[in-house]
């Protein structure tokens, strides 16, 4: 596939799909891309660029790699939220030198969805849809698809506007074939269309679309203008995006390290973690100083505070979890099923403890004959657990509260502190009752 | 809305989209239930139940609320994958009565596909699929599309076959028709046709949807055959439920207890990780008290001990969290890659090691005065966060090895594995070098 025949490349690579194209196209050297940017026009590496899945750095760099005339003519054929994409990677003297270079009209639209905020429903949709005005007739409708068929995004919505521009309808390729030739469309629309705003959070638009099964969603202004649409491929980035996110604060890392990456960037990126939450522990070694006499006095009790802090910490994990999972699925989204979630951590985390403790006072009662360290162990066990796991729902409720990222409160986060809380009642509890 | 006027009823149902018109039906009453089964016909009220998001047990208990024969023509009348998503939920006894009581042919689909394992393509896949012999033209091609529109999953997608009845192609919609009329579909047709297994397990299907960008995915049999096709919105369930299930395995949950549930229902879906943990807890106090003498001689030994587990724990974390997402991205599917990775994870625990070592002795010294314990902690930390970072990756690794689901690996099982070596690290060397 590597032959200087050009002809005979270009019947191969395009027997591929794209998703094909751009792995072949990102995994050849760069001089045999040079030639691919030589074999292929703008254009047609356009749906190769944006079938890419690759690092933010890598865009950049094979943008690097074209001429600058034959990058900007691939943008402006590309689908626009692709290219805000790519543009975001892009230091400003490049966008600019780009955005000179393509025509206008796309320089505009592009200028104009940069402006969104990350994370907005703005920031992910594309302006390639197809609209028409309601006063058309079915058969207007089929030829403008097949006009916009081979650059729209997707054409099998077509979005409906009154003469003021303003959506009023939606109807689906399925729906209008079903309605047959000469209709007008106004009469076989759906006029309740569901729609988001530009600020809307991604995680809000992917939740509309799991909910409704649609496979694309118009985004409009306040003044009923429709700006782009949300396709169904740009929502699983963001469920696949949200899920990430959520799972790797749990596990305390602020961004994945891919394993392509070395030690020293995954230590980079595992570290400022690490170290915050060893200070974090230098707590929880202090407030133990505090109760060196009783530890030096009986030192059997040291023995079962890695198990108490353990246990709360994993019950604390367990409600964080179940916390942050459920104002992600808007399970929690009111103040009343807040304070309903708490009561219901609190019993679930009384019954749990009562259970843990009733064990444990019996293993180090059968194992050491202790009863009474065995009450104490399983007392502060109780209290731990329960403490730990109101703490795991708390806290995450609470940023939720003042419009914090619940799943910010990551699980060596709330360890940590649960940590701390355990061992101040087990060892309080020491001191108090046995010395 | 809740009238008895049947006609107003209706036209006021209708206007609603079928997530709206599922919403409404799960909420009202029994009673009110009772007249929708009523208002409405088997077919319309399939359209409304496949878009049901409820608890498994509900389907049941609205089944039972229909006359059987109502609730069979109903089930005949949904798409079949959704239909063997109920039927799972249903005991052997129920299920006969509804099979005998459709038409032959549904129920021989469906008792079909219940025969998929599940989590497999063919557990997830629907038989409403359109498709066409090869040697047919675009225009009969756009007629079967008009007749199949009201029932088809999607008429988004044709499926092409061969006299044999093996699937040799597929034509997006869009194709046909920029295509234009009276072409053969065979001159036309895209003949790389990507597709699965009906074995194959649902999370493959979900990659190569998301690489792909397809909006649905043939299953096939070994023949060659078409099974059934999978569509995007069911790809979005299974991501979902992965990300969920690997989500709450790193918090230590076997499964989300949602928030309607009561405290002992919660509890019981937590308390047996719980309790396990708190058994393998027992392992550390056991362990530790073999340094009871260690302890009692050097008490101020035990106030790092929550320090030196707790960060241990936190980098098997992280490591963890890592491993099992490039699992699950397949970014480490070959042997050479696992060895890379653990190589790497090997300097990364090295790195994260040496820094927090460094760090915690000048803490210790400046704060104790005590060089030779800050030392000696240091050195401790050093060597379990490198054995944990190990750990967490390794573990996951061996498991995906031997075809274990990597995500069982549990953060609380890995933290509580590294609680117990980091333990024996810095008693086993307090005591060689101390006492």
């Amino acid at each position: 596939i590597k032959k200087d025949d050009i002809e005979q490349f270009r019947e191969q690579f395009f027997e591929l799909h794209p998703y094909e194209q751009a792995q072949f196209y990102e995994k050849v050297t760069p001089p045999i891309r040079q030639k691919i940017y030589y074999y292929l026009s703008p254009q047609e590496l356009a749906e190769v660029f944006q079938a890419l899945e690759i690092d933010d750095d890598t865009y950049v760099e094979f943008l690097n790699e074209m001429d600058v005339s034959y990058a900007a003519a691939m943008l402006s054929e590309m689908n626009t939220d692709d290219v805000v994409d790519v543009f975001h990677e892009l230091d400003d003297e490049d966008r600019t030198q780009y955005l000179t270079l393509m025509d206008d009209e796309t320089a505009e639209e592009i200028h104009e969805l940069m402006q969104y905020a990350d994370y907005t429903a703005g920031a992910i949709m594309t302006t390639e849809y197809v609209s028409i005005n309601e006063n058309s007739t079915t058969r207007m409708a089929m030829n403008i698809l097949r006009n916009e068929a081979p650059t729209a995004e997707t054409i099998y919505y077509i979005f409906i506007m009154n003469m003021k521009k303003q959506l009023v309808g939606v109807i689906s390729l399925r729906d209008l074939i079903v309605a047959g030739e000469n209709v007008l469309i106004r009469d076989v629309m759906n006029e309740r269309v569901v729609s988001v705003q530009a600020s809307d959070d991604q995680e809000e638009v992917a939740q509309i679309m799991r909910d409704y099964n649609f496979l694309a969603l118009p985004v409009i202004d306040e003044h009923k203008t429709l700006l782009g649409i949300i396709t169904v491929d740009d929502i699983i980035d963001v469920i696949d995006e949200e899920a990430e996110d959520d799972y790797s604060k749990l596990a305390g890392i602020s961004n994945f390290d891919n394993f392509e990456q070395g030690p020293f960037a995954a230590a980079k990126k595992r570290l400022p973690w690490l170290v915050m939450l060893l200070f974090l522990g230098m707590l929880t070694a202090s407030l133990m100083a505090q109760f060196e006499d009783t530890l030096d006095a009986v030192a059997i009790l040291a023995i079962f505070i890695p198990l108490i802090s353990g246990t709360s910490g994993n019950s604390g994990t367990q409600a964080l979890a179940v916390a942050v999972r459920g104002l992600a699925t808007k399970d929690a989204s009111n103040d009343e099923s807040k304070m309903r979630l708490l009561l219901r951590e609190l019993s679930t985390g009384a019954i749990m403890g009562l259970l843990c403790a009733l064990v444990v006072t019996g293993i180090v009662y059968f194992w050491k004959g202790e009863l009474i360290i065995g009450m104490l162990v399983g007392v502060a066990m109780c209290c731990s657990i329960i403490v730990a796991t109101l703490a795991g729902s708390l806290i995450p409720l609470m940023m939720d509260r003042i419009g914090v990222d619940p799943a910010v409160a990551s699980g060596p986060f709330i360890t940590t502190l649960n940590d701390i809380t355990s061992i101040l009642i087990y060892l309080g509890l020491a001191t108090a009752f046995i010395l």
